[in-house]
């Protein structure tokens, strides 16, 4: 076991020793949660309890009440944000349900304090319902320095950011999108320099045009790639398609600039890059028909869309995946944590296309020399991760000037 | 200083060094609030990424998917509560809103914690609109054990509080109402006991009919106190009394046996004990027309009604104010984290007349020989108290029936 119990749970139920779960280590893990509440500050005696809660705790309140600029510096909300899903999307399982969803936040929450030192709280909302979500989570904001959305279903999850930013001065940020963005970002950066290749002369495909897939498509135009085409299961996007959804239409205004229509195979013939975010399985003969030393990520959970083996014998030069068990995860631990950290350090009110492309920046260039086809991300427990996403996040927000006023 | 720091805090605004808080110890102490998440377990290397979260957490997911109640053993939802206000009647401030609210908020979350070992999340909602909050609190429910209502303006808190009970099958608990009410009901028992008094005998006037007000009426019917009179700003609440809230008229018609009309201070004469929760002032004159060896607990903050040295001197037996600083200071947090343990452990569904009773009983219990008029009650450092009500509580859940199918 890699895993130690901090603290033991009290008043939990125990597990049935005859469940179903075998000699599956992650259960007696999960039981009792994976997270607590904990006090910063030791009341001792009736003295500390007077300055922590009443009557000192009131002088405090009425000092916020006076200048509410000090809720920032007299609470936690600095440090605090909310992980909220509706459990729609959880992972490969698909619409859960709230508490069926409630161990992923909770893992998340871990990572956010454990690599990023960011206080997490989990939110599983009962309503799949986009009008309640963002109405619930408006509310229920005043407490926290930010919103991680999650495991949300596109394309509620598109429409349920965007009124939440708007709405909101703190930053909103669907982790499902964008960190994945900014993971495959940074290792695409990787691959393309250990190919030899430049961003804006890449041809990408990207299979999947759900969360994941738009938000990789808009950060790779954002990094200035020029050749993108987004397949979903209808082939390429493509203005003329009838019936898309408008974020895939505006999507197909802005890619495929040789108006190509087909499937995602005759799309890969000279790409560069395949990056697979579909769920679905893509047929490994189509990179022999890419461009030499092709680039492929195949990120469907828990079975990519091609198999790495078959990707590398198909003639792929670099093959990453979501798992764990094969070389370049692309692990959106390599950047949630650092992301909410330096944006909450910088007191940003939102996390900016510019934020996301120093975040994936500063995470490819920990490789530095170490850069090979198979370690083109950092591993998730390199110490300096976090604080060097933090660091670049921070500065670009700042250069940005999308911060609170001090 | 009787408070120590335990983590330093990261990312936070210097507090203004030419502030207007001179020496007050409170505002360092809040620098960067008081509470903090924490993982209960330690991830050390991939392979523990790969149980606590994906993929491992997946099959946890899909467990509790597949059958509901493992949510309550595989997440810390048995031990986690939201503690939840909008601002609008925060300790004696008033309505300062959801931000300048919060640091009560996080000082309760760690009493929950260092007394009771609950885990409480704090919510401070956006809005007063009583519909808003009570969809609000419903939909973020699923993560949590149990919802502590706090700082909410009477008449709006029992509708909120009756609502989301009646939708909830987790305990709701508004502790201005229910924990005041437990630890006057555990301090008049042993002031009773002390004066030679049985509750059924006495009569009792209670000054102030907002949230304590109707809830201690309510808590002292329901333990038996036979001759009741409560009043608000317009005299002894009366059935025949015009522009009654529904609330108070239901308490009038329950209350005053002999259908007395008149101002606080005409009803005190013969009263045996006067509960002020009012907020104004009462002349203490009227102390020398009750009974002999009368029972004053004037419990407003920072000014009780009564001065004591003034209630002493007027002949009052028993003293007690809501003040750190007198004896027999009046305090829920001799109540709230032993409710909460002890809900929680019992898997409650919510919280009864007769588990506060109980929890009332196991208060006063805890004084045993020591009772003395300047001791009532225990102290809240007693390390017995929270597990003695938490025990009490669990055992009338049970009895009771009002816990969750396992």
């Amino acid at each position: 076991m890699n895993v130690d119990h901090l603290s033991s749970p009290i008043g939990y139920e125990p597990l049935p020793s005859d469940g179903p779960y075998g000699d599956d280590p992650a259960f007696p893990l999960h039981h009792g949660g994976k997270i607590e509440m904990r006090p910063t500050v030791r009341v001792r005696d009736n003295d500390g309890l007077a300055l922590a809660y009443t009557p000192g705790v009131g002088r405090v309140s009425q000092a916020i009440a006076d200048d509410p600029k000090l809720g920032w510096s007299l609470t936690w909300r600095s440090n605090s944000i909310l992980i909220v899903t509706d459990g729609t999307a959880v992972l490969g399982l698909g619409d859960i349900g709230p508490v069926a969803a409630l161990p992923v936040m909770e893992g998340k929450s871990l990572l956010f304090k454990e690599f990023g030192g960011v206080d997490c709280v989990p939110i599983c909302l009962d309503t799949t319902d986009v009008d309640a979500i963002v109405e619930t989570v408006a509310l229920i904001a005043p407490a926290y320095g930010g919103i991680n959305l999650e495991d949300i279903s596109a394309p509620r999850c598109f429409e349920i950011e965007r009124r939440l930013q708007e709405r909101l001065d703190i930053p909103v940020f669907h982790d499902d999108q964008h960190g994945t963005a900014v993971v495959v970002t940074a290792a695409l950066r990787n691959a393309a320099k250990l190919t030899g290749r430049t961003i804006p002369d890449m041809r990408v495909v990207i299979s999947g045009a759900g969360a994941a897939g738009v938000a990789i498509a808009e950060m790779l135009l954002a990094a200035g790639v020029g050749d993108l085409l987004v397949c979903d299961r209808g082939g390429v996007l493509h203005p003329d398609r009838e019936g898309l959804h408008a974020i895939k239409h505006d999507l197909a205004t802005r890619t495929n600039p040789d108006r190509f229509r087909g499937d995602v195979c005759s799309a890969m013939s000279g790409a560069d890059v395949l990056i697979g975010v579909s769920g679905g399985s893509i047929d490994p003969t189509g990179i022999s028909g890419m461009a030499s030393d092709p680039i492929v990520f195949a990120l469907a959970n828990p079975i990519p869309e091609i198999h790495p083996d078959d990707a590398h014998a198909a003639g792929a030069a670099v093959v990453a995946t979501g798992r764990s068990d094969f070389p370049n995860q692309i692990n959106n631990v390599l950047a949630f944590p650092g992301i909410f950290r330096g944006a909450l350090d910088a007191g940003a009110t939102r996390i900016t296309e510019g934020m996301k492309l120093a975040a994936a920046g500063a995470i490819a260039s920990l490789i530095g020399s170490d850069l090979a086809a198979d370690r083109i991300v950092p591993d998730p427990f390199d110490p300096r991760l976090a604080a060097n996403v933090a660091d670049a996040v921070a500065r670009a927000a700042m250069a940005e000037g999308v911060v609170r006023s001090r």
